[in-house]
């Protein structure tokens, strides 16, 4: 079985170090949200993740979430562990107080996301989606019905979904056919089926919220005719408690790779009684607004369980004895594999991406904190554009890299990775669904490029590229070397932008075509800057704590040197064209 | 369930139009090795895997292997198709014929091996190790042996394995413990336990034919202490019957990410009967015979599970629509998916590394023929040098590119590529195992530099550049953009090249530390080297074929366009050096 340290160290870190952003800082409710305060909560974050969370990996993914008689029964240990999480409060951590949240900001709640997805992907997403249908429901419905739901959902005691996929759409949402018929009493019946609904039923909690897209009778077709709704498993009565079956029903759930634990559902929606989600026909802007911030938690997935992989292999390189190195110094014995320039190496690839990544989400959480409460508008706009720029580079991104550390890391455990022994093969099979729910990374690749560079807003990719310049603007010699290597990229970065800028004007398949590796382009950039801030603090605190800081700039170093130099080839192939891909016959 | 074509016409075409190798036609005994019988074999190949065996793999992902009161016993179907299969011949193809082999040459073993690797891995394993086996034993032992045991091995009826693992040493194999006391009669007596040993056990021959690496007691550690030993599992009489059970059993079998039909047991010895194979302290040699040969093979794996991730990825992205393309045709309705030029690009860079790779291994396969049977030493010396060098890089490239591939092939299937329902995930799992057995792949790229570029038998890679760029001396005006594409790759092989040789002598962490990437640069030269010799049959022959010649000119351009590229980036990250990763203190 894996083991886990939750790395409060790195996090504590950045939030003593890092926080020290301006707009951020203009935020007064979180003026009290201090260091004591956030290491104590991430204390208390680790000793549930570590002790009561992580074993629930295992025990998932051995007795998978089954279907019996229409009902989804959760694996064993997943009742007992979900009560005393929302008995801690832990649903409640970054809901506003006024129904009962704790009012913590994403760079606190951020933190504990990863931690859950390192120790349990498939426990953390019970509660995960409940949180971004909370944030939905927060922004778009009336007093009336976020009293009535929220407090619930915050207290964890009912649990939210998002309905969104039908079996001819995914991707494509316009595509869908679920109806809503309006009644006299200005509810909806929901008719239609839903799948791949995470959480769509399961035993941990007394009523399920379910946000779905439906198409009422009289809108159009095509993705302008979608309204959003909010369709309990269970009618809640006026006073709020909870009362007849909802005509909701599980059909099946799917037996998947991994994430077994997890209940993968298909919901039919038979004349359910729903209520209208904000205003009629702008269902996917609404939902979008979920949608968003949850793709930067499924980014903050594939980090937490890249860390545990990271973790455990370094465990492994220290105990396992294969082979003499080049510089050996034991005789006939064979040297501990982490002496090994190659094991090394991997481990240092993991790390110092995993490191890069954290501090990159870190800047993102107090952007997207200002983007949301800042009194500034005009301060909000920006930082909310930063924050849609980044969102599908940190969902892809931050998947992707999951996929490879925790391949590194089977090849580390070797033989011993293959086998289910070790935990190591389930955090890859895990891992594997990142890269494709919530808009496949192809998908979010064409968000950036098409939607997110340059829209309504202005050109927010040359807003982001100048932003990453100014920071450059650093003195310190220790610095340079660094600095040097970033400029060299955002050279190649900017050529990039501005090849696609111009192929945007009639050469739309080029652009297509080079989508995937400019989202990688950005995204390495992106992890450089993060470094370019952690440095910084590395090299004029250096001296409060050497072998800490010690470590980050040997991490940065490789990074730097072994990393970034993928931009290069991502860029080349790119440039190439699509002539020779879009003139193929499949045959 | 995935569906399953073999790819006939692209392996004909090999066999065709590239067979006209100087060396390789002058093996007499292949002379009748033609066209025509090779059709027919690939024609009934191609039935027998898409029909018999295809159908197991599903079987068994859904009914692994078990081990009941110590037998194993394999997945529903395994038995009856194991039997078709001997009845018809398949485990004699490239077997001598003086023990009922039909003696075909690697050139034709080659496809099957890759047909078989498409259609099940697991159940292909149950006798690719018969072949390992079949090989050492034909090389090493006397011929009262090879008489004794041979036959019932090409016919089927007795399986083999390699015993080298122990829970202590895989790569490293001079840690192993199983001991081997001689015996008054010559024999021995073998002793200690053997894990990870591929069909250890099964329900499907009548006897199994163990190699087993073990020390003489008399013989020294480490490396050089390791002799090879033939024991049976049931003991054969001087009649060639089965006599009496030898002291092996059966501990357990791995509980698997995949590959759940193949057997992978825990082997105990106890005092079981064995016969030397080869010269005593040699059996590293003798191993490495049958492991260098099997190394081939297990890149042909990662090919054939990438060519069936293709064709599934292919029909897939025909039948799905989601989305309008940029220039989209249609009103309301979707696009199919195969119309977008990200799921194109995908597609396109499946197959410009699949077909690159059988051109590859095409190429190899004559090499290896070479090496084996033409009738002069030094032409058999220089092709052995060149299949000693190409061997890792098989290994590691093409099972490395199976991740990629089969990994691309679910992000094309989206949701329903990470349930059990599409078998694509299955791929993914079956083809994880093969970058890490047979020498994980950082194995290989350690045996590449370290052993396989200068060795006692010259400057093997020199040669093998030099070879490239004769085959560059070309005219044709079409072939200038793909030719001078691979100059400038060749320019930066030989500068990594030179880089390796400088550092290895004194900083030879630097070149530990540059393996993997050098590897991965060599190996996609190789793949570029064999694309251009399909690319001038595809020109000289344009007229006779023309839409099967456009479709590999196009694809061509793919992967010289879009694949070849990465060649720029693990060179920058590699020459950065190791210091940096070597001084790093992993607390």
């Amino acid at each position: 079985m894996t083991t886990y340290t939750a790395p409060v160290e790195d996090m504590m870190f950045l939030f003593d170090k890092l926080r020290n952003n301006k707009n951020y800082n203009e935020i007064e409710k979180y003026h009290d949200v201090n260091s004591e305060l956030v290491r104590n909560i991430l204390e208390e974050a680790a000793k549930i993740t570590q002790n009561i969370i992580l074993p629930l990996a295992k025990s998932g993914d051995e007795n998978p979430t089954t279907l019996e008689n229409g009902v989804v029964i959760t694996p064993p240990g997943y009742k007992e562990a979900y009560k005393k999480f929302i008995e801690d409060g832990w649903t409640s951590l970054s809901c506003d107080p006024k129904y009962g949240g704790q009012g913590m900001p994403k760079t606190v709640s951020a933190f504990f996301d990863e931690m859950l997805s390192s120790a349990s992907l498939s426990f953390k997403l019970y509660s995960e989606l409940s949180i971004g249908a909370y944030n939905c429901i927060n922004h778009h419905t009336t007093e009336s019905i976020k009293n009535k739901f929220l407090p619930k959902m915050v207290e964890g005691k009912w649990s939210g979904t998002m309905c969104l996929t039908e079996s001819v759409c995914g991707t494509d949402l316009g595509l869908l056919k679920t109806k809503a018929v309006e009644q006299p009493n200005g509810t909806f019946k929901i008719s239609g089926q839903k799948i791949f609904i995470t959480s769509g039923d399961h035993d941990l909690t007394e009523n399920i919220i379910h946000l779905v897209i439906a198409r009422a009778s009289d809108s159009p077709s095509g993705t302008k005719g979608i309204s959003l709704f909010l369709v309990p498993k269970f009618v809640v009565n006026d006073d709020g408690s909870i009362g007849q079956q909802n005509g909701i029903s599980t059909v099946s759930i799917e037996s998947k790779m991994g994430i077994k634990g997890s209940a993968t559902c298909v919901l039919n929606f038979d004349a359910a009684i729903g209520y209208m989600v904000g205003p009629k026909n702008k269902g996917l802007n609404s939902m979008f607004t979920m949608m968003n911030l949850e793709r930067i938690v499924v980014g903050i997935q594939g980090l937490g369980i890249s860390e545990i992989a990271y973790q455990n292999s370094l465990n492994y390189a220290k105990e396992r004895k294969q082979g003499k190195t080049n510089n050996s110094k034991t005789d006939n014995n064979a040297d501990f594999i982490i002496e090994h320039a190659d094991i090394r190496k991997s481990l240092l690839n993991m790390k110092s991406i995993i490191e890069g990544e954290r501090a990159l989400c870190f800047w993102l959480s107090q952007q997207t904190e200002v983007s949301l409460y800042h009194k500034d508008k005009i301060i909000r706009q920006e930082a909310s554009n930063i924050v849609s720029l980044m969102t599908p580079v940190v969902k892809a991104l931050f998947t992707d890299m999951g996929m490879e550390i925790t391949s590194d890391a089977m090849q580390i455990h070797g033989g011993y990775g293959y086998t289910k022994d070790q935990g190591i093969e389930q955090l890859y099979r895990d891992n594997r669904i990142t890269p494709i729910y919530e808009g496949t990374n192809s998908v979010q690749a064409i968000d950036l490029v098409f939607r997110k560079l340059e829209n309504k807003n202005g050109d927010i990719i040359n807003k982001y590229i100048s932003l990453i310049q100014k920071d450059l603007n650093i003195m310190e010699a220790e610095m340079q070397p660094f600095i040097s290597i970033l400029i060299k990229n955002i050279k190649i970065l900017l050529n990039f932008t501005n090849w696609i800028k111009d192929k945007m004007k009639n050469s739309k398949e080029d652009v297509s075509a080079a989508c995937n590796d400019y989202l990688k382009v950005l995204g390495l950039v992106a992890i450089a800057h993060a470094w370019i801030k952690v440095l910084e603090v590395s090299f004029k605190d250096y001296k409060n704590n050497k072998q800490f800081y010690e470590e980050k700039i040997q991490t940065a170093n490789f990074f730097f040197n072994r990393v970034l130099p993928r931009v290069e080839s991502h860029y080349l192939s790119a440039i190439s064209g699509s002539k020779y891909i879009m003139d193929f016959k499949f045959n």
